[in-house]
C-alpha cells in the first residue's frame, strides 16, 4: 500500500452563497463536507486511481470522529489516523454562486502532547514496514516539533521506503535536510525556501540542499521537474479555468503513483500535470473530472531541459 | 420547570478573524462554539436567573450530538431534545477583531420526518405537565408543518400554561390565531405581520389577532408592550455600544421569568430591557454581563402610555 501522513487533518466544509457580503447575513443554500488536510486528499486521488492507500496523522473531537467516519467510507482507503486530546480543525469554503469565487476560513489545529506525538511515530514505523512509499502532507499541528518531518524521512529512508515531502516553511527547510525523495513545492513556497524566484533556479538549488529530486508547481503552466535523470517541463495544452483547490495534491498523487508503478519521469509529470489539470476541472473542489483526465494524458507536453547551470 | 422549545437548533460556532476580505484566505485566530437556536439561547438566560428549565425541540447528526454534549454541561437545564435522522445546522458567525462587525452564515436546518413531528408532540404534550410556562422560539426547519406553533400553542393553552411565541413571517401569523399568551416580535417583524409600520398601532393590531399580549422589541430605544392591563414602553437610560446579537432572546428570558414569578408588567419589562442591554455590553455573543444587568435594573424607565385607538 502507499501511506499518506496528514498530520493536521481537517473537516472540510463548503458553502454555496449567492455571493459573500461583509458585515451582512447569509443563508447558505448548499453545504457540503469531507475529510480533508493534504494527505488526505492524496489518498482519495490514489484511491481513485487503483491504489490502496493507508491514511495516518492524527484525529480528535467531534470533527475528529466525522473525518474517522467518513473515511471508513472510502472504498481503497484504510484509516490508521491516531486519535487524540484535541479536536480536529474545521475549514470553511465559502463559494459566490455566481462568480466560483472561494472565500476560506481556517481553524487552527489540535494541540499535540508530547505522548501523542510519540504514540504516532511508533504507528508510523509499524505502517512503513508494509508501503511501498509514504508521502508527508502539510502543515504541523500546534505541539508537534518543527522537525517532525527530518524525523519522519528519516525513519522512511532508514525503512527503504521511497518518501514525498509536500510542506512549506520551516517545516520543509528543516525536512529538506534529511533528505527526501521527492518534495513538490509551488514557486512562492521554492522562492521562500532557497532565496531564488528563478524556479529552475531554485530547483536546483532545494536539491544541493537535499532533496533527491524537485518538482516544482507553476500553476496553470504546469510542472518543473529536478531529478537525478534530468530537467524537465510538462505543461497541460492550454490554461484551463476553474477552482485550484486541492490541484497540487492531485498533482503529487500522480507523482506518487508513478513512482510506485516505476514509470519513467516523463509519463509521471504527464500523469500528474494531467490529474491536476483535470482537478481544476471538476465542479467539486478537489475531485477530478476522469474523462478530461483521460483527454489530457494524451495531450500534456513534456519537454527536456538543458540546464546553464 | 420552564420550557423553552427549540425546533431549529443550531451548533452555534464563532470565529474571530483581524477583518474578512471576500475571496481571499484567513488564518481564524478563536474559534467558540455553543449550542444555538433561540430557545436554547432563552433557556440559558432563565438558568442564569436561577430558574430551572427544560429544553426540547430537535437534535440529529454529529453537530446534534454537540449540541447534547454541551447542553448536559450546563447547570439548571434539563436536556429533552429529541433526536432526529437529520443533521443539526451550524451556523458561523466571523467577527472583525478590529471593528467587532460579524458576517453571519446560517446552514439549513435538517428535514423533519412526519413521524418525527409526531413523535416531538407527544414528548411536548408530557413535559407541559410539569411547566410553569412555555416559550416557542425560531424559524421552523423544513418538514415541520407552517401551522406547527398553532398546534403548540393549543396544546399549552388546553394544559393551562401560559405560552410565549417568539418567531416570525408565516409561522407567527399562524401561530397568533392560537391566541398565544405573549408574542415578542421586534418592529419588522411586527409590521409584516400586520401592514402597521407604527409599532404602538401594529401592537394593537395584533392583539385583536389572537395575542393576548404584545411586547415588541424596538431595538436600542427598549421594549413597547400591549397588554389586558395597559400599555407601557420600557427603554434603557441611554444607548449602548455592542453586539446585538442574542438581545431578543434575553428580553424573552427577563419577560417569561417574570410572568412565572407574578411579577407586574413594568417589573417584568424593567427586567426584560436591563437584560437585554446587559446582552450587547457583554463581550461574548449572546451572554449577559451580570453586573451592567443588577445596575441597569435600577435605571430603566418604564412610562405609561396613553392611547389615542
Amino acid at each position: 500500500m502507499i501511506l499518506t501522513v496528514t498530520l493536521n487533518t481537517a473537516l472540510d466544509i463548503t458553502y454555496r452563497v449567492p455571493s459573500l457580503r461583509p458585515h451582512s447575513s447569509h443563508r447558505v443554500s448548499e453545504v457540503t463536507e469531507r475529510p480533508g488536510g493534504k494527505g488526505v486528499n492524496v489518498a482519495r486521488v490514489l484511491a481513485a486511481l487503483g491504489h490502496e492507500v493507508t491514511v495516518t496523522g492524527f484525529a480528535g473531537g467531534p470533527t475528529g470522529r466525522e473525518v474517522h467516519e467518513r473515511l471508513t467510507g472510502t472504498p481503497k482507503v484504510t484509516d490508521a489516523l491516531v486519535t487524540v486530546a484535541g479536536t480536529t480543525r474545521r475549514t470553511v469554503a465559502v463559494v459566490d454562486a455566481g462568480s466560483g469565487d472561494t472565500t476560506q476560513l481556517n481553524e487552527p489545529g489540535p494541540q499535540i502532547s508530547p505522548d501523542e506525538w510519540s504514540a504516532f511515530q511508533d504507528v508510523y514505523a509499524d505502517l512503513l514496514s508494509s508501503a511501498s512509499a509514504v508521502a508527508l502532507c502539510g502543515s504541523l499541528p500546534p505541539g508537534v516539533p518543527v522537525g517532525a518531518y527530518a524525523q519522519l524521512v528519516r525513519a522512511a529512508r532508514a525503512a527503504q521506503v521511497p518518501v514525498l515531502l509536500d510542506t512549506a516553511g520551516e517545516a520543509l527547510r528543516r525536512g529538506i535536510a534529511a533528505r527526501p525523495d521527492l518534495i513538490k513545492p509551488n514557486a512562492d513556497e521554492l522562492a521562500e525556501l532557497t532565496g531564488a524566484h528563478e524556479p529552475l533556479r531554485a530547483a536546483q538549488d532545494a536539491r544541493r540542499r537535499g532533496a533527491r529530486a524537485v518538482v516544482a508547481s507553476l500553476g496553470p503552466d504546469g510542472l518543473l521537474a529536478a531529478t537525478p535523470d534530468g530537467l524537465w517541463r510538462a505543461a497541460p495544452p492550454a490554461r484551463v479555468q476553474g477552482n485550484p483547490a486541492g490541484a497540487g495534491d492531485s498533482a503529487v498523487a500522480g507523482l506518487l503513483s508513478g513512482l510506485v508503478e516505476q514509470l519513467p519521469w516523463p509519463d509521471r509529470l504527464t500523469r500528474a500535470v494531467a490529474l491536476s489539470t483535470a482537478t481544476v476541472l471538476a465542479p467539486a473542489a478537489g475531485e477530478f473530472d476522469r474523462a478530461a483526465y483521460e483527454d489530457l494524458l494524451g495531450r500534456v507536453a513534456v519537454t527536456g531541459e538543458v540546464t546553464a547551470a
